[in-house]
């Protein structure tokens, strides 16, 4: 009816296979309508990605997209709830509907792997902007949060951080990477079952999106404790072994990006856990003092160069108001 | 920890004088974590506002602020729910504190106003654009849709429309708007009480942002019918009454950003409103043919000039994927 050419982006977004049945007011109407049970909580995150800033101007809209869903996602694994609908503000520089296209279908390859659906949000004009609101359902009281690790409690990270980094430093440097080191900075993998399957086992949980030094930084901060970490345990593949092996630990410390989990666990909770097949490596302690200690295999204290992560060209605060 | 400037940020969406009891989580974690009772249903809306399209660069942060806020409760009230809490995605070119305070201020009146607490959201830079994702509550299937009219029910008005329009065109014309004027556009009044008093009673209802035509139009598209507008009852205010005297209703009709719902009722539930005390007018009724048509008070047909209200320089598409 009015501004005929956003109306159309409607199009992109109106086709979404799944539909949810606690769904029962979805896209078109003032707002969504969503139904709970009784003994469920609502969990909410927003993460916003900007162009030029969180990724480069040339980067694939189906990338975009699924990694928009894939951060959000990363949030919901941290609390350790189960993804149900989403929201997306969606500030666009012009209509093209291949850009849409492309973009409305990496969000929903990811979407419907979780059985999230969209259930609207707001289209306007302006540069590219990209907004998402997920929410997800735990049950009452249990959740992970920041706070609550225990001095004593081992800290553990899930799969291999430093791999996103990286593949953003050769970006930068105009080098080509590896496939499988840009699938780690274009497509995280989201530890969703992860998060839910370390409800009432974990002390403490974050997702790794600002370097482990950073998001750690926020579980200590948050539970007025230290840490002191094993450099020689932290889980990294063979490319970014090549580029520590220098000396240099920035990579795995303070590149963010990877989007795994770090959580502290008590001994007791962490040998009910099948660290093997859940992919999992403990690479520190939770202590009294606080601060981050990091020692090499000599147990000489290593000073890290920089204590996290600047998105592309600049920054990205998570949850600070925002 | 990282990126020190933006978390200062923080300080300024970390002091709403209100506390919901039923936040278990707010700001400072990877998500919020809500509390709802067993009988009551979710209600979503997110807005945008960017700087240059819906507001121009000029605009005091505390009024951006505040019709961010207004703009989503209008869409609440276009539900009849009741709102509770805010996420805000806010990317800024810079850290400027003053603005900061400003802007807060200006979120925390309307917010407080109706108990809305802020639980999160996302601190991006780039170029100024301001997302809001409001929740909101009603008991189960107790909410107003835009689908629901009727043949043969009155379409009825809050309050009046067309000042805000007035006071923008002014504006582009390098005018100064009367104060009153002004405020219509910079600081809207959503009609939150009204919205949820008319939850049993409306057929259908939405928030006149786009225009009267516009908003009836969704009304009409998803009700599949039609209406038959007495432009003599338009309520406007005599600045809105001296521009179409000259026989040009553009304003009332296609001017948006007035955020008065507009909602279609019954003749046997209209019996039962106290329309002067509610400051609602009937504007006209719901027919079978579709379109709307405008007639004036000597029974002549009027053709309107435009459809929709094109927000500042550019547009916006509400709820539609969206």
């Amino acid at each position: 009816m009015v501004c005929s050419e956003f109306s159309l982006i409607s199009h992109y977004f109106n086709r979404q296979s799944i539909s949810r049945d606690d769904v029962k007011v979805g896209i078109g109407d003032d707002a969504a309508v969503l139904q709970l049970a009784s003994n469920e909580q609502l969990v909410v995150t927003t993460d916003t990605l900007v162009e030029g800033v969180h990724f480069p101007k040339n980067t694939s809209p189906s990338d975009i997209a699924y990694k928009l869903m894939a951060v959000n996602l990363s949030d919901l694994a941290a609390m350790g709830a189960q993804p149900r609908w989403a929201s997306l503000a969606l500030t666009l520089p012009e209509v093209d509907n291949d850009w849409l296209e492309q973009f409305s279908a990496g969000l929903f390859e990811l979407a419907n792997e979780y059985s999230v659906q969209l259930i609207g949000g707001d289209t306007t004009r302006g540069p590219l902007t990209l907004s998402l609101t997920l929410h997800g359902v735990v049950l009452s009281e249990e959740f992970l949060q920041r706070g609550g690790a225990q001095a004593g409690d081992a800290i553990i990270i899930s799969g291999k951080i430093g791999d996103a980094g990286l593949a953003l430093q050769q970006l930068l440097a105009n080098k080509e990477p590896q496939a499988e080191l840009l699938a780690r900075l274009n497509r995280p993998t989201p530890k969703v079952e992860l998060g839910q399957s370390l409800v009432g086992l974990a002390s403490a949980a974050i997702d790794i999106s600002d370097g482990l030094l950073a998001d750690l930084g926020h579980i200590l901060t948050a539970s007025h404790l230290g840490a002191e970490l094993q450099l020689e345990n932290l889980p990294i593949s063979d490319a970014v072994k090549s580029v520590v092996s220098t000396g240099d630990w920035s990579l795995p410390l303070a590149a963010g990006d990877d989007y795994e989990l770090c959580f502290t666990i008590s001994e007791t909770a962490l040998a009910t856990l099948d660290m093997q097949r859940l992919a999992l490596t403990r690479v520190g302690t939770i202590v009294e003092v606080e601060g981050i200690r990091c020692l090499t295999a000599t147990g000489a204290l290593y000073t890290p160069h920089g204590r996290g992560y600047e998105h592309f060209t600049s920054i990205h605060v998570e949850e600070s108001a925002s």
